[in-house]
């Protein structure tokens, strides 16, 4: 019994110890959207505004599992740096992408697509966004079709 | 001492489902930097070069403890966003600062500065430098007196 004891101070421990080092989530979750151009749980913070030195906007999204924005274009482009978790990304006319943890989306300015997280795991990344031609066009929400199909 | 052997087949599981899942290093490391304009170990990994629609190069820079680079600055600026680890960054005449995962370091043109990672912990952080302005400017090493000072 003692035994049993000492792997479960042991299994806190490491599990504490990891967590408080590295572990969780990297950037705290700013304020939850409204929902008006997503569907589920997103947050949004904003890291720096565009200025006249830094002509982009910085931002760090996070999704919950199912949430997704939707069909949108983006005037200047888009970069996304996915950081944490598994998201799907769609161009339109193509297919549905999967996004993990540590790739990159280079979104060209005026192309119509899509993102958000995965049923199943929540998604985080952070974009980067020129300013210089103006902000986000939102389009129509993505269907559940869309969402769910395998394509 | 059946129990022993379930707590830690356990604990290994746990802890190996928690590796698969979200963990170790976000970013590939890609190629070690050559000791140029830095001392120790520095993988540097471009995710993006500027062109005309982003005007600003990305790229993900990985330390090693003790790791730093020379005093330099950016003729258009640099944002650095930590997302893994723990580093330090000063600018000219101030104090140096502790930079942690999930935060954030705006450093404006033309400020001598320099960043790396504590003695004790390796640091990787996402850069993004506007490149209308031109390169890096490099200055001279960070002396033993400035990377060991407690201020």
């Amino acid at each position: 019994m003692k035994r049993v004891l000492y792997f479960s101070i042991l299994l806190f421990a490491v599990l504490s110890n990891r967590a408080a080092a590295q572990e969780g989530p990297i950037f705290p979750k700013g304020e939850k959207s409204p929902n008006v151009h997503h569907v589920g749980n997103v947050w949004l913070r904003e890291l720096n505004s565009p200025d006249s030195v830094f002509t982009y906007g910085t931002s760090v999204a996070i999704f919950d599992a199912g949430a997704r924005l939707d069909w949108h274009s983006h005037p200047g482009g888009q970069i996304l740096i996915i950081t944490e978790g598994i998201g799907y990304y769609q161009e339109k006319g193509k297919p549905k992408q999967i996004v993990r943890r540590g790739e990159v989306v280079k979104c060209l300015p005026g192309v119509e697509h899509w993102h958000g997280a995965t049923p199943e795991s929540g998604v985080t990344y952070i974009a980067t966004s020129p300013s210089q031609n103006g902000k986000t066009i939102w389009l129509h929400p993505v269907s559940k079709e869309e969402y769910n199909s395998k394509k």
